[in-house]
This record gives C-alpha cells, structure tokens and sequence, in this order.
C-alpha cells in the first residue's frame, strides 16, 4: 500500500511497520526525540526516540496492567507515585481506585506532559484530576528525597537505554524499597520474555533480594516485541496471588478484570523458568 | 540494517518484517505459495501465500495450544483428527500425549508435509510417529465421509481467505459435530481478537448453536498479528474449565501447563465481548 510508513526497529532482525495519516508532533527535547503520529491502525502514537511508547488503541493494556494488580494487592493504596509516565494513562487509571487520595507523577521530560496533553486527551486526561500532583523532575531524585512516604510506586519507563537505565538497576530498586511505606508495593514495566530473557532474570533476582514477595505479572500489548509483556511487582507484605477476588476493586477496565489479576500471574513454563 | 528482509502485510495498516539469513525454499504448489526462509530473530519459518505460519522460535505456543486444552479436557481422547497442519507441529504435540492412540492428519496440500520433512525437521518430527497417520486430502471431505469417529478434532488452518474459507463456515463445524464422538471436542485456530472481532464473534455464535460448550483460548504468538491469538473450541460434554487440575497430564511442554490450562480460558472484558 502506497503512504507513509512509521518503521521501529524491534530487535537487529525484526521491524514493525505502520501506516501513518499524519505527523501531529515531532520535536528533540532536552532528553529525547519526541512524536505523535496518526496511524490506520492503532491511531495516534506517542513515540520517544522513535519507539513506540502507547497508542489510542491498546494503551488500554498497558496502563490497566501496570497499575490494576498492585492497586488491587495492597489493601489501602491511598498515596501512589508513578515515575515516568508522563503521557498520563498510568495515572489516570490510578486516580481511577476509589481507595487512592494521592497520586503523583514525577516525569523528567515535561515535554511529554504537555505533548500528550495537547495530542493525547483520552491518555492525559488523568493528569488533571484533582487527586493527581505532576511533578517535572527526575525520578530516582524524588525517591532518594521521600522515604516511608507512598503505598505503591510505579516504574512506568521506556526501555532499559539512553535516560532509563538507572531505573533498571538493583541499587534503584533499593531506593524503592526505602521509599515505599512498610507495607508497600512496587511495580514496573520489564520488557518481553521472548527477547528480554537476562534482563527479566536480573531483575527479578534483584526483587527477590530486596523484597518478601517479587512477582510477574504478563498482559498482551500488541505494538510491543512480540506482544506478550511483563511487569515485575515486589512487596514488602501482600501477595498478589492471595488476594481476596472480592476485595478486588471492579472499574471500567477492558483488559484487567477480578480473573484477569490472578490468570496474569500465570507464568507459561518457559516464562518461569526466569524466576530466581 | 543491511540484508534481505521479508515483509508481511498483517492488515492494510501493519507490516512485520524479518531480517533473513536464507531462503530454503520457494515453490506455487497447486494450492498456494510455500516457502521457508531462514530468519533471524525466529529461525526458520514457514510462509503460505507470504503469510508466516510458524517458526522455530515460537512453534510451541501455537502447537501446544491448539492441542492440549482439548485433549485435557476430554478424559480420553483416543482417537484425533488434525484438518491442515501439513508441518507436523500440531500432530507432534497430540502423539506426546498418553491417551492417544490414533492421530490422523489431513492436510489438502502434500507439499507442505515433504517440506516440512526436509527443512523444519523439529516440526516435522510428529509426523513420523508410530500413532501417527498421513492423508493427503481435502479435510472438508474427510469430515464428511467419517461420522461419530473422532474424539478431539482439531482445525489447524491458515487464515480466512484462499483455500481456509471453508474451514470458518457453520456448515463445517455443523460436519464436525456429526465427525465427532456423541462426547467429542472441536477446537480451530480463529485469529486476533484485536484485528478479527467480527470473525470471533461469529464463530462463537456458530459453536453456541451447534455445541452444548463453547469456549475461547487466549495465546501468544509473536509472530502472528499483534501477539495475541484465539482458539475457538465447541465441547458436546466436557467443560474445559471444570477439568481436575490433577488430571492434566504433565508432559513436555513449555507453554502450556496445569495453570496455564485454566489462565488460558480467562478472557479479558474486551475479549468477553465477543462471546455471545
């Protein structure tokens, strides 16, 4: 078919393709190449770095999957920090849990913020709920600066290169650890079993060092490598796996349901295989 | 990066593409278009009418899949039918399991079975199993010529257009209802529930009519259109979901499991949706 095409290289040998209606944005920010594209498929797309980051039509997924289990574990989330995420889904869905009265966004790059604000308001609109506080600054800075403070805390990042790698690192996940309330949860987006094997392993070795309970959590975003996902969860006193279905917040989710928060958990044999 | 890359439209909107090490194979059999190309993110794949059909990296989702809810749900499936799956995976899969003791695979086009035998060897592998037979025939036919004989029929096609179309009609799953034992299984590959929600629904609807069970099976192929793929199955008396965990048969698998049996069945609200 004749038009634009939107390439991101996935891995050195697998490229997906999209059709592109139009360009919205594009600009180089002080930490990154930032786009909005109008795709036939998945409609508008945020890009950073020219990897796609959400997109109208399955953001849905990823940002119910990333917030729902740990919000659903931890039986009073009443004050939840999501670093990166700037986009706004994450948030949104957590402003979602009547149990939250704080949520607040730390995104280095406010840049995104004001993008997905002009360009993404289905996305962004949880950034102006009165229970949400954004904050432009960087991440691993605020949770140094606020220890025994938030219930959960979400790691809603881009891929482990270029500014998020020190979100990947054991020696963050520690800084976590002090900044969540003795009771707490953390929550981040680890990449894909398929193509991300070590890093998945690593980190999931790390929770289980620093955290009583590290758990994997899978769900299908389909503009990612290979669809299937992962979100690593570490808790200091709640298991996912135990909690009680009824106690289970029922919202307007597509993706995550009452069934869905613990068939997520389910790992295929050759996803657990990366379990310490 | 440089190299030979292959290109699959998946909708008008959404192209993969693969970065090539060889093609081993290009034929016009009297049916479609067969090739292998060796890739190299998958390994060897297997392309009908340029339309990837499995690979060496990911086979095991599919095959697994397609086969294991149903011959765990019925508690002895002696005799199984395969209409399509001409390179082995799926009859591979069925001939591990205990219980059986005849597997029959009708596959229209011969070219796909020797060329599956030649470069696809660890596919291919079931086909030369003791309990396994080989005819090369319409499967359409097969049915009809062959009531109350099958325990588990499985309908491993390529997708809706070309030679398959038949295999999605009401009319055929009505003929495999009277192929089938009076307590046989039918399960059949049905696409994306992000990309084919009109065909799901459609097919759900069918197998409502004309099973007292009807079922949908959540995969993930990353090699297939957005990762996540469905399996329709229609039941005349065993509920997938009621099965005894302890009655699974653990064989050597790497996607599918006791858990994963009863998580697969899960479906998300956007996908509930599509039931009737």
């Amino acid at each position: 078919m004749k038009g634009l095409w939107f390439t991101e290289r996935q891995n050195p040998g697998l490229e997906i393709s999209c059709l592109t209606k139009k360009t919205l944005h594009w600009e180089k920010t002080d930490y990154q190449e930032l786009a909005v594209i109008d795709t036939e498929t998945f409609g508008r797309m945020l890009l950073l770095d020219g990897v796609i980051q959400t997109t109208i039509e399955d953001e849905f997924v990823y940002h119910e999957m990333i917030s729902m289990v740990a919000l659903n574990t931890h039986p009073n989330p009443e004050k939840v920090l999501v670093i990166g995420g700037g986009d706004g889904g994450t948030i949104r869905e957590i402003a979602k849990h009547p149990k939250v009265k704080e949520a607040v966004l730390v995104e280095i790059d406010g840049q995104v913020v004001e993008t997905a604000k002009k360009y993404l308001p289905e996305i962004s609109v949880g950034l102006d709920n009165p229970k949400v506080r954004v904050i432009i600054d960087d991440g691993i800075k605020h949770v140094q600066d606020n220890e025994n403070t938030y219930d959960v805390i979400i790691v809603d990042s881009t891929d482990p290169v270029g500014p998020a790698v020190g979100l990947f690192s054991g020696e963050f996940y520690r800084q976590i650890h002090k900044a969540l309330t003795p009771d707490g949860i953390f929550v981040a987006q680890t990449e894909s079993p398929f193509f991300n094997k070590d890093l998945i392993k690593g980190i999931q070795k790390d929770l289980a060092d620093i955290f009583a309970i590290n758990k994997l959590i899978l769900a299908n975003v389909p503009t990612y490598p290979g669809g299937l996902w992962t979100f690593s969860l570490g808790s200091k006193k709640y298991d996912p796996e135990k909690v009680e279905r009824e106690s289970i917040a029922e919202l307007d989710t597509k993706y995550y349901s009452r069934d869905v928060h613990f068939s997520a958990l389910v790992l295929p044999p050759f996803v657990k295989e990366l379990m310490p």
